[in-house]
């Protein structure tokens, strides 16, 4: 008799999204003709930029010739793209990182659920409250217990540190879903707790790009010492629209370590290298260099005005919540809003919002229990779909 | 202090297409200007069908345009994709198997290597010896104890039924690295096992369309009853060149049940969705639109090409190794070929070979104990390169 693996009974029945993706369907099928606009799933609307589609194009073309086709590439990632990377990424900003300890993957989702493989299944793990589900969820099936550290308006949404020895900790900056941004002083003191009691910090910046404040960082290794103790990902789904194509990439520092039962220390870069030789084959070669054109000139003018086209979204989303009287936070140096629910709870006024207005949004106690009366509207949709979401807006009846 | 999984200590060093990768890389640093073939991993030569450049060029035009760029596609891949595999691999071969009952996703690898996670720790898990080392390492990581079947010359290298009771069984067919296919009658009882101990099968058939007798199963469904007690998983690699492109697919069909631990049925169907869901994130657009194309009149045409051509490769290179006086399995229905040494180790082979004949093959030992004495040879050169291969095997000393 095959046993199953327990930690999945623990789940919420439904991923979060997949969720309302099924109420949204429900929903059309009542009212086939409904014009449903989302500012809900983090999806982008704008076309990639042009330098990745003729790049794709010419990929494609070598695929077909005996002389450039390609099979199997390196599982960690082409060096073309992988030196853009550091160079771009790192390198320009004063960051020093070696390329093998660039990992290029699908992006990001997959890393960040995988990447808790490596760990014992005894370690403690502290993951924000509201949260993406995916740290939460990956732990729950590896059959983790989770310590919640509530980000909360009073502290303007950013975790405190803990009393209790946590041994992995997820940060996500600009956040998702409150569009916080930490400051340096306090990712400081995320590093400097991580390096006391010898944690790993899982460093979340998938939304980097999104951040217009200098001031802000938007690695984690712009902190002194966190190549010690911290881990990052990073996509190029929000950077450059790739949600449809998959890439992102992981860096892993080769003087982070874990630790045997025995104390023995073990560099985390030889162990996520070892697992994704022997569980992933690598990102597909037209991907790779749709994703090398963005870091050429050309491509990053372009990737600028997408990020430009969202951020202007969310500046004008913005403006009209608080004029409409809702208090709103994030939407300034990130891409996600998260609005306060005036009365009654976050999946009532997504009703509400789907129902009366055929509007989606993401119900914030979706995030976890501290989500609980707040919502999260994204700047991802097109300008005219976020012009009609404000109009419709100004007539739901709360 | 954060501890690490420690089933990862357990694992060999290297994972061994790594190291094959390696040694090769060591000899191409001391003999610049070696011209040094490949008959080791099971990599494609030959460029990808036109059908398919076509559609990844079109593909890419429809993400460059506001009307027709496509975000995040399904979780669980295509329904244009879907529907053609539905179709095709199953529907037209007297096979019902149900939209979703199909999982796309980016290749057999990361299928193959995942699924493990939704079974207990506790399982037994029995593996071919030898065997992709897939199976085995992904099952290591996860902490969990193998027992090993052998597969040996006088068994035909087909694993006989055990005696103990095992609740997940890796097989693989046309099978990776022998060459062995399943007669209906051998797989038959293993399903029968399957049903007897409620255990489950998972059946890699990445390799099924290089099957050319029609009396071998190129799908477990062809059993029956195969749908309560197997996984079928395969990939687009093998078939028309995707090694580089990254794309498969696994069926998990809805009759097939897990246990909680008191017993309860659980839906291993919705388990893997559940999995899927959160720790992936869908195929390329543009990679799904290249596989669809395969299943074209057209694409068919151009994949069944790729394939007698490989498999007119392991025909002359089984025909040439025969008059040599070599003892070789496979290379019938399949692009494998298992070689039989004829004095000292895998090892020492795949040395002898590489070093006399700049020839790359694959020590049997990697596979597994019972490979000592073997070694793989694949049909996925060039002819031209196969038949250089040839040349100075003749000339080889042992």
């Amino acid at each position: 008799m095959v046993e199953i693996n327990s930690g999945y009974l623990d789940l919420v029945p439904n991923y979060l999204f997949k969720d309302i993706a099924d109420k949204v369907k429900a929903l059309k099928s009542s009212f086939p003709k409904a014009e449903i606009i989302s500012l809900g799933i983090g999806d982008v609307t704008q076309p990639l930029p042009k330098v990745c589609i003729l790049a794709m194009q010419n990929a494609a073309a070598e695929m077909g010739k005996i002389e450039t086709m390609r099979g199997y590439g390196p599982d960690f990632g082409y060096p073309f793209l992988i030196q853009k990377i550091q160079k771009n990424d790192y390198q320009d900003v004063g960051i020093n990182i070696q390329e093998d300890e660039i990992f290029v993957s699908d992006g990001s989702k997959c890393d960040i659920s995988n990447i808790q493989e490596i760990f014992a299944k005894n370690i403690k793990v502290g993951i924000t409250n509201p949260v993406y589900p995916v740290y939460r969820d990956s732990n729950i099936m590896a059959g983790r217990e989770i310590s919640f550290l509530p980000c909360r308006e009073e502290n303007n949404f950013v975790p405190e540190i803990p009393e209790e020895k946590l041994d992995v900790i997820y940060l996500c900056s600009p956040n998702n879903p409150t569009g916080t941004v930490f400051t340096k002083d306090e990712l400081s003191k995320w590093v400097e707790y991580a390096k006391q009691n010898k944690s790993v910090i899982i460093f979340d910046s998938a939304y980097k790009e999104y951040i217009t404040n200098p001031e802000l960082p938007k690695s984690i290794y712009e902190i002194s010492g966190a190549k010690e103790v911290a881990i990052e990902s990073r996509s190029f789904s929000k950077t450059a629209g790739f949600t449809g194509l998959r890439c992102g990439y992981m860096v892993v520092p080769k003087g982070l370590n874990g630790y045997t039962e025995n104390g023995e220390k073990i560099s985390l870069n030889k162990m996520w290298a070892r697992r994704m030789a022997t569980k992933f084959n690598g990102v597909s070669y037209v991907t790779q260099r749709a994703a090398e054109a963005i870091f050429s000139l050309e491509g990053k003018k372009q990737v600028s005005e997408i990020i430009t086209y969202y951020m202007n979204n969310a500046k004008i989303l913005k403006q009209a919540l608080e004029k409409m009287g809702y208090t709103v936070f994030g939407g300034e140096n990130a891409p996600y809003l998260w609005l306060k629910v005036k009365n009654g709870s976050s999946q009532e006024f997504f009703s509400k919002l789907l129902n009366q207005a055929f509007l989606v949004c993401t119900p914030g106690s979706g995030f976890g229990s501290e989500g609980e009366g707040y919502i999260r509207f994204t700047a991802f949709a097109t300008r005219e779909n976020t012009m009609k979401a404000i109009e419709r807006l100004e007539k739901v009846k709360l």
